[in-house]
């Protein structure tokens, strides 16, 4: 990978909108997850969509819309513990309100610990279930006192409203869609999911900068599951008519290695431009076949779609312990990390734009490369007859099927160390 | 491979019906053939077919019926020895009449021994060619006088009559068939073949016993080769039209590990469906590809039929010394084998039935599972995770494309372990 | 490979064609291809085309035709050196006609020497830009004063004329063509090239001894790359509808293991013949895929044409040290060597001859072998029973796609060893 000279800015600058987003209490609805929204904005202009409560996408209804103003439990000796305002995983996201004195044991059946990790709060949600809970770090838990009243109070609110996601295309020159989609709802985590969305915003910027682009980048941001469902619902049938590859971004910023998962299709495009960048870039790294266990590529890859959509992650999902707890935070990621993941994204990026398939116009016998100015005075040194073989294989391949993936890996090399050799040849007619 | 609590009271049934079996002359035509399918009868309703002497069956003519009374050759001294009574391999099977005086030297042409192993009796036949003969152990033959007179008698005829074999069909819901072929006409041989027929007999049990068979199960038990020829020469083209999946029995019941012989097309689902339950069954096994030294999938694979018909065996012909010989008997086989041998075949037959392909209802995007009861009301333990994504991953997979040993292998399980997701994502009316 | 009784003839032969082809001017025009040509017409009778000055040719032109009496350098003390006379590669191929008196500064500029290889003199060419140049061994050149004058003469001519090229097909009773190219344009070099026209010269009188040829033999021999798309330009058409296995004769000749490098599609049947030949002949070779780096094969495989034609080598260009220089001669080559890659080339003929795909009359189960006279009176030793499974191998995967290459190696054997099983079957009438 090359190391951009610009390092030090850009990491300052995740780690800066990093700082404004991880305080706010997001859900899959909400005013939290509009003001992130707005707060992403000012890096990639996404158009956002609300869609009412109660309406259809495919199998699912959009629920109704939860705000949440303020909740804790006071202990018996009247101190306020859990508050929301201390962490937003402390309340059970998508509680009804409530505001009552309970008991200890009647508590316990809506507080929800980790015994096996017991300084970490966990994430828990019940969107489609009413209910109301706490999530406490079990050695808080465990030195409450079992006896006594304990007040619990949820400020919150289930209503009528509106699901909210966000889309923004940059167009091409043609109509073949590359799509990057991430997923917005999860409060206070910061690899799963901050750093989801924070890729995506600055890859846009990346991109947008790409000059005389032949694909339209479509960037999607959604809250998971019904979010891009619902996206779907409305874009599915565009998608699979242009869409050539996508990548769902999630658990881009931790210190692991890279991890490549498939999309359903092993053969499809978005795995092979993947897999070749992350191969020639040289990063450890792993691949994985598609499986249900993970994110938004379940729906993206549902049979009825079956879209070319995979993921380029670091550790995912269910691999690490801070997974979904208080833990996975701030020190658990690291912007540098996170740069690297985006800018893995725009060399993938840059390898579909110059991808062809390209077709040679002298398709019998070698083109006469000395009248062109094509053929290298002299091809004694080594270094000018790899160069040459490099131009030769490119024009002996290139007949309009191969694509410059499966030509650079003929010859073992990136598809990018030929866009000098492909230019030259545009430029001289020959493609 | 679970182990039946009806072990012993199986194996007791198959060494009985063996017993009555073993002594009887059979042939690829004759009295001892048709007794022997009138014992089978008595476990597996099987149609018995007659096809006269001389009928073309494609490129071959069924020969005259071969019976024979009794056999023996008498010594110089008058001891009757290599007598039919005695064990029936002593006569070369078809032949024709004879009841003379010879010479050693004379009778030496006519006798067929095993020098490499002295103590055991070879297995000869000529059918196509008419000729008498003995076959002895090499030990006794070797301690016979060279002088006096000998006295040969066989008492055979040769005589237009008919060439007998059977068949049964379990019906199921649809046309697709499975095919289970084994074949009768080896004498008191246990390994090569007794264990074949009877091993078909108590799979037929077996799988009458499986509820709403969706697929048709077609029972075969012919003389080998001319027999098959002949039921294939009626019923081929049938198999062509409907054959899914199908078994040559043979060698079930050595103590060896299992071998499963590829039909000609490896691809075909016969191997696919055997080699996963051999797999995920967890016996040691290999696993060959077709070839021509065999039995009856000679003729179900021949170029015109190409079926896809394979042979899951413990040791095959020719892979152990006895075969072929006096030796292959009852000590050299295991009832406890033999079953273990009948519910592999079960299990393939179990798997075949379920194998679908299967197709959501619900393509795009993922069905919501909450709303249906199928989703656990927690995934925190990581069985209830395991399970989730087990089902996940069927409605995932299930296309209408992929069939269930497709997408169990993609989660490296045994098809059948998704038989309960499959049955509850059929009652609510997901597939 | 079996070894030919004949051996010392036909190397003597080699050898002395060898000895009279070495000392000719030759380039890619000009009067020394044309005694070339003639010499090798006394093996092969080459049908010699003549190619206009400035015709084009595809993406080419055909250049004027050089010719050359004499050429040399007189050193300040009045010395010859680097005469033609003494080696063709003194002179830069394609050098215009110079006669004048030079500095050595001035003289520098026009000579090419090797420091790596200070023995060796280099073999340059200029065939399209027009320039006087000389070849010495860097050791000579380092030897010269470096003050006074040098003459320069070079008596050449560039002039309107042709460029020559030949063929000749051995017909067979199909279309279905086999093509063996080289190409002859190289002065004074022994692996690289004159192994390779000398290989097909001798290998066109093996093939011409094959009876009842069902394949047509196509031998063209031309200057490389701008002959042999001056070839294509007008047969190439031909080819790609004929064609089924070609090979670039080249490399013929050196000490080292066969190289096979294939077509560019792997799959062809050039690469599966020549792969199937290496391996049974149990040679030792290695296989390599296409590469640009190589000789005509980069224009029978461009885009346009994509033919099936691979090359069997022994070591290949650029792969020794030897390559172009002075040093690729006799010495480094060995008749024995040459002769027996004429044999592989033979074998791989003779395997294409009987590749068949053949389809037996017989599709319906096995044919009775027996009243044909097909099957063996016994079958016990091993070895019988090996010949007989051969015979019913062949029958069963004769369905009329399968050729004879995916036959036998199914059975892991050289398709040349069903020579006699599969005469037998055509004369039963079962082919």
């Amino acid at each position: 990978m090359e190391i951009s000279g610009l390092m030090d800015e850009i990491e300052k600058k995740l780690e800066a909108y990093f700082d404004r987003l991880w305080p706010i209490t997001r859900s899959i609805t909400g005013n939290g997850l509009r003001e992130s929204f707005h707060i992403l904005q000012e890096l990639i202009p996404l158009e956002l969509i609300e869609v009412k409560s109660g309406t259809k996408v495919f199998d699912w209804e959009v629920p109704k819309e939860w705000n949440i103003r303020d909740a804790y439990i006071q202990t018996p000796d009247g101190t306020r513990i859990a508050q929301l305002k201390d962490n937003n995983l402390h309340v059970l996201n998508y509680s009804i309100p409530v505001n009552k004195t309970v008991s200890f044991q009647e508590l316990e059946k809506h507080v929800f610990t980790l015994p096996e990790q017991p300084d970490a709060i966990p994430y828990v949600t019940s969107y489609y279930k009413e209910t109301w809970g706490f999530c406490l770090s079990h050695n808080e838990w465990q030195g409450l006192p079992k006896e006594g009243e304990y007040r619990v109070v949820i400020d919150s609110t289930l209503e009528e409203g509106s699901l909210t996601y966000g889309q923004v295309v940059l167009p091409g020159s043609t109509k073949q869609e590359v799509l990057f989609s991430s997923y917005l709802c999860h409060p206070s985590m910061a690899n799963n999911e901050l750093s989801g969305p924070l890729a995506m915003a600055f890859l846009y910027q990346k991109i947008a900068q790409i000059p005389n682009r032949k694909l339209s980048y479509r960037f999607v941001l959604a809250p998971e599951t019904v979010g891009v469902i619902a996206f779907l619902s409305k874009y599915g049938n565009l998608l699979k008519e242009n869409l050539i590859a996508g990548y769902v971004l999630t658990c881009c910023g931790d210190l692991g290695d890279f991890t490549y998962k498939r999309s359903k299709d092993a053969t499809a495009l978005c795995n092979r431009a993947a897999e070749h960048c992350l191969h020639y870039s040289e990063v450890k790294h792993k691949v994985i076949d598609f499986a249900v266990g993970g994110s938004d590529e379940r729906q993206y890859c549902s049979p009825g779609f079956n879209l070319p959509v995979g993921s380029l992650m670091r550790t995912p999902y269910q691999k690490y312990k801070e997974y979904h707890t208080s833990l996975d935070n701030k020190s658990f990621i690291s912007f540098s990390s996170l740069r690297q993941t985006i800018e893995l994204y725009e060399n993938i990026s840059k390898t579909l734009e110059i991808n062809g398939p390209w077709e040679c116009n002298v398709p019998f016998g070698e083109p006469q490369l000395g009248k062109r100015g094509l053929y290298p005075s002299s091809v004694s040194p080594d270094a000018q007859r790899e160069n040459l073989h490099d131009l030769l294989h490119l024009i002996s391949f290139s007949d309009g099927k191969n694509d410059l993936i499966t030509i650079a890996e003929k010859r073992d090399k990136h598809a990018l160390e030929f866009e000098e050799h492909l230019v030259a040849c545009r430029n001289k007619g020959l493609f």
